[in-house]
């Protein structure tokens, strides 16, 4: 390591700390919102949030900083991780130097009031009223695109923030692979489905479900000295610092399946959170390489463990011990097909396993004309409406069951949609060379234990960090590029046994 | 206003709210330490906190923020309100330019390090251990006190950071008043209690108890859409943010008494949180003039109400409708007799009403002799218990229950033992005085409406805030300084009728 480097390495380090602990006090903050904060301290708490945030961002923005990372780009000297903190810390700092103020303040303020409209319009079941506001948020977000700059297309831009260095033209293969494949295979599946199973529409005392479910999470892994479970209405898992990852459940209560697979999801989250390199606390990397990635575990977790047989297998005597009378007659059938149910719905977050891409895939095809301004804002509806048609063979009757059911464009949350997808497509291909690399495997989770499959997690993935890129992490674990079909083969394996079909 | 009044005025008013967001951030983060945090969350927890607080103290101490307090210092066209939020600010700005980082650093390094000590001191009941490092505390209070300069004496600037604009002479004053006089009372009480009383020694489910203390707070007035309350292990109330404040309770195993007692105590502050004026959110004046003011809000809820008759008269068949069978047969004098039983005990902490001063009053003794070296740390152990002996007539066996009994001396809250008393004295004489402008207040009590009572203490305390420093509060509010009287006089009182004295 040459002199020079060596302290510009030095020169960075507190910086590191400080951001880090910035950062972990915003978490902490968000979390203390969505699951502590009594009603009426909402507004004193988003002027924290901003003022904490300024500070935040003033200290990521410093050209001090700008100039160390100058450094230390330049540097040869520098290990693997560091490089990679470089990297992700120059990420950053480019993001924030970029971006004019003026914009980051507009679309902040855009985005809030466009997001108090969504509701009212949702409720009223309206576009026209949301129409303007989501104008304007395409407006700006398009500046920023361009204000961050892209080479082949401005949409580019808009996907990088979720999925760092994927390109439109990879994301739009995936589906272009995808969706004609799946939605055959979907169809079947759904003139297969009879009526919704009832076993466990059951909801027994909350306190009691979230003891179930805090059981639960620490079979999978998680420790609870290092963190909590908590329940909110929308459910969510944050890393708040080292030694303190946070989950929530959203209890059901007209499905206790359902409660369980929330904790299922977000314990995927949470173990990953849970588990990144100690030695990196400080920096970083001390993350999922996008949000996709991220994903790839919830996924994992709920879909390939929590719907799976062996697991139900291990869960159902547990869940009459703790439950008794409240479930009444219950086998593991009966709480396989309630957890796989595949059902026609016109909403996404009800869609089932199958279902649900056919939505993303709707919702990617949208947001890609709306950047290539191959679409305009007031055709949204209709063209939302003729896509359902097209996919799903259904049509919204209402605004509030089509373009207006997510919240996700109101607040400028364009290019997050094709994460969901992405994270499926990674957990079906990492289920299925877990299953390769570890025969026996269901035998264990029949019996409860987890120790080898989070093993398996630790060392391939949660470990990694962001030390590389996500295209690249997939291609040192799989060998080869993500590809839906894993993904396929999954579901036409778990619905031919299902429902007695030849997929 | 002169215009340069004007801009000053102008220019801290963006300092004034970022510093309020930087406070109420610490405060939750403070919160969130001791209610949620997960044992393995510590480590990280703690660097955030030094670093928010770095941010703070580096805003605080911004030589920008000095010059606009001395133009606001020389002008004359402020209003009250104003000038009082002047006052308190430049009292913060002095307090953290005066001390030296080094000795800040210093403080804090020596006081945690004398705390873990003090832990395992207290285990091994050997003073010897601790006392180096309470050595050392001492010496760093004493360098503090002459960084921060004071007048009479040294022990005046350990004092005014507890009860600002208090002066050792005048709190020495206090308790040479109270002392004697409150001697022979409580022998005489001591002598007239008989063995404790076991009713409502019983411990019903943790959540019915949470939720029974939470329905008391409400009736008191205390708003949970504004606030929450929780259960810890070391009750506290902390006012995160305007519509943000939060308190906990301690549930004590062996006595429903003492854990609704807790909840009274903890309302009173919690109570005056949510209560400062809502146009002074921002101001550092929506707070109390001094801990112990805010202490007499605590104490006045908890003594006067809490453990009055018609409070119990209030609240027993509350308790025998929420707990049932748990409570078994009880009157109103039993539960009367179970909150008021009075006990000699060596441990401050378990002290009743009667001999809980007796206790400040040795401690306040101790620290002005060590702080005008007058007597030695080594001499302590000898010192504390010659002074139990004299005070309340019990010698302890051990130093875990004689010196080494608290933690305060230990994380350097010297002068802070006093303002428990203050509050007490504070709380009896505003109990008067409720007592003469509320005719027929019992009778509402009994009923559960204190509506009229809580509005008293708004509008004469709460709604002050900080505007006046405590003493002139206090003349305010009762036309005459604060006396020991009424204190002695409601224990006389209260005690002549529960042990038939004629005291």
């Amino acid at each position: 390591m040459s002199a020079m480097a060596t302290t510009a390495w030095e020169r960075i380090q507190p910086r590191l700390t400080e951001l880090m602990d910035l950062r972990n006090a915003l978490s902490l903050i968000g979390w203390d919102e969505h699951v502590m904060m009594p009603p009426k301290g909402a507004e004193a708490r988003a002027r924290v949030t901003a003022t904490l945030s300024s500070h935040y961002h003033s200290r990521i923005s410093d050209p001090d900083l700008g100039e160390i990372l100058a450094d230390l780009r330049e540097d040869n000297g520098l290990d693997d991780v560091q490089r990679a903190v470089v990297r992700v810390a120059a990420r950053e700092y480019d993001r924030a130097t970029k971006i004019p103020r003026k914009l980051v303040s507009a679309l902040a303020e855009t985005s809030s009031r466009a997001f108090a409209v969504w509701q009212e319009a949702k409720e009223a079941s309206d576009f026209s009223m949301f129409e303007p506001h989501l104008r304007e948020v395409v407006k700006l977000k398009k500046e920023e695109a361009d204000a961050l700059g892209w080479e082949n297309e401005r949409y580019d831009a808009v996907i990088d923030y979720w999925e760092p260095e994927s390109k439109t033209a990879e994301v739009e293969a995936v589906f272009a692979e995808l969706m004609p494949e799946l939605a055959p295979v979907a169809a079947a599946v759904l003139d297969a489905a009879g009526p919704r199973p009832s076993f466990l529409s059951v909801n027994p005392p909350a306190a009691k479900q979230l003891a179930f479910c805090r059981w639960i999470v620490e079979q999978l892994g998680f420790d609870l000295q290092a963190g909590r479970l908590d329940e909110t209405a929308h459910p969510f898992s944050i890393g708040i610092a080292r030694g303190d990852t946070r989950q929530t459940i959203w209890r059901n209560p007209s499905s206790l399946v359902d409660t369980i697979l929330s904790a299922m999801h977000e314990s995927g989250h949470a173990l990953y959170d849970q588990n990144f390199p100690e030695e990196w606390a400080d920096y970083p990397i001390a993350d999922a390489p996008s949000v996709g990635f991220h994903e790839s575990q919830s996924r994992l977790w709920e879909n390939h463990i929590g719907r799976s047989l062996p697991f139900i297998e291990f869960i159902l005597p547990q869940l009459k011990e703790f439950f008794g009378d409240d479930l009444g007659m219950m086998t593991a059938d009966d709480y396989h097909r309630a957890a796989n149910h595949a059902e026609r719905t016109l909403i996404r977050v009800r869609a089932d396993e199958v279902t649900y891409n056919l939505h993303i895939g709707l919702r990617f095809e949208l947001e890609l004309e709306l950047f290539r301004d191959a679409l305009d804002v007031a055709d949204l509806p209709d063209a939302w409406d003729a896509g359902m048609e097209k996919h799903l063979g259904i049509r919204p009757g209402l605004h509030a069951e089509g373009v207006l059911q997510d919240m996700h464009w109101s607040t400028a949350y364009f290019g997050y949609f094709s994460t969901y997808t992405l994270g499926t497509l990674y957990a079906a291909a990492f289920a299925e060379k877990i299953d390769n690399d570890l025969p026996g495997l269901d035998d264990e989770i029949r019996k409860g234990d987890f120790s080898r499959m989070l093993g398996w997690l630790r060392e391939n993935i949660h470990h990694q960090g962001w030390k590389y890129p996500a295209k690249e992490l997939v291609r040192r674990i799989l060998d080869t590029d993500i590809s839906p079909q894993p993904f396929l083969a999954h579901i036409k394996e778990r619905y031919s046994e299902l429902y007695n079909l030849d997929l």
